[in-house]
């Protein structure tokens, strides 16, 4: 093949890194997909690293060892998490989201691609070092968010069920505290083959109130020998305060509603205002 | 601002345009991030442009007029889609696929972000001139599709649900055949604002047997009196031939099983594998 020339090379660089992110590739797949040298492609690396950093863009990394390279990870400055959150703070905080039974207003917001794409970025690098298998949801509200921020780790994304469906095979069902108050009792099924013995679980949701889904979450995986190695959540209601679940991380706290406006009160979790 | 270098510049634009699909940028936002002149921004792009089409990346264009400027769609070329839909087709027919009943197992595969976000850059790329206002689904297994194609088309999703919830407000719900040779009634709700009326809807599932589902879909857009104006799924059976719904556009074809192997016989449709 004709030799690139840089200026031709960064772009399709840039877009190869971007479209899989944390999967290491190796200088030389882009030694042969350009016919440029090792060292080349090393400076190539360096200044799309270098303008990633400068726009707060994610990171371009050089990962050593026998299986290293190069790998992209989007992972949000302080920042720009900040920024973000404050955002989608402010567009949950709008006039007319609450429901008869106090209850918020979200699904346009989670359904956005962009919206969970950035809640999958900063979900995703709080458990990058935790390396999960797979990132687990319950059907339906946080599918966005969890698939987003399974697509950021470069791992599968397994939807649980609020019943077992015939074209997902034999499954696990467990019942589980609904919680929020209300004390139901619910199902949750998960396919047999989706799971196997020993992987780590990521456990991603939209919502959190009493924290009985995501309990019901753990205990599923414990039926599958599976271990939970994190519990993440987009917004998590104030009250209660105590909470099903444990451990649980959330990006956004619901204290209420104003009852005068009738607008909910949202702001990012200490955590990431203090950054 | 200091006066960013080329080879700076390439990486964050690249970045910045296919984190947007679909979305148009002024140069003027570019020259303002960069400090660069218009023309300096006008070759990048050029260069960019280059760069994705010689190695079939997605297209980086130019759009003329008023609100003219430059925007990055995910439009795989003829090659690239037949390749992609082979490799889908091959998992598929992957050896203990086939469950009771005759069903497909195909969770693990929809599920998977880069698989999702391949489906979603063809079936986007078949829609960019009916200028969808939204993505509408079913929930569940269609979702991250439905997402995908959305994402690619820089408009929301809409998820419609087996039931109404309370959070999501007053709902629209509607009967339907769920058609697959069962005739069962099922019913389908869907949050009143979640549609407005006069708005195009581009409908799209993961799966197709009856067709009934899709219908439904349609139906329940005909209650929001918004235009249907697409329906794609990405498998469809090839029995039985007359669907319930007309006019959908499937990526691949369930044709059956082997029953000696018990392996499934999936191919890309014939618009796809003849272009």
């Amino acid at each position: 093949m004709d030799k690139i020339k840089r200026n031709e090379r960064l772009g399709a660089l840039t877009k190869i890194l971007t479209d899989t992110p944390n999967r290491i590739h190796t200088l030389s797949e882009f030694c042969e997909l350009f016919g440029s040298a090792k060292s080349t492609i090393s400076e190539d690396i360096d200044l799309i690293s270098a303008s990633f950093e400068r726009f707060d863009l994610g990171r371009v990394e050089t990962v050593a060892g026998a299986a290293g390279g190069v790998r992209y990870r989007a992972i949000p400055s302080p920042k720009k998490i900040r920024r973000v959150l404050n955002d989608v703070s402010e567009r949950l905080s709008e006039p007319g989201r609450m429901l008869p039974g106090g209850f918020l207003y979200t699904s346009d917001i989670t359904a956005e691609g962009d919206i969970a794409q950035q809640m999958g970025e900063i979900l995703a690098s709080q458990y990058y070092d935790r390396q999960p298998h797979f990132v687990l949801t319950m059907e339906t509200k946080g599918i966005p968010i969890a698939l987003m921020t399974a697509r950021m780790l470069d791992v599968p994304l397994v939807i649980a069920r609020r019943d077992s469906r015939a074209y997902e095979g034999s499954a696990v069902k467990i019942n589980y505290i609904a919680g929020g108050g209300s004390e139901r009792i619910e199902t949750m099924a998960l396919a047999r083959r989706a799971v196997q013995p020993g992987q780590r679980a990521l456990i991603i949701d939209d919502f959190m109130k009493g924290g009985g889904t995501l309990q019901g979450m753990v205990d599923l995986m414990k039926e599958f020998l599976a271990e939970v190695v994190g519990v993440g959540v987009m917004i998590a209601t104030a009250a209660p305060q105590a909470k099903l679940v444990s451990g649980a991380k959330s990006l956004l706290i619901l204290e209420g509603f104003d009852s005068a406006t009738g607008r909910a009160i949202v702001h990012p979790s200490p955590e990431y205002t203090e950054m």
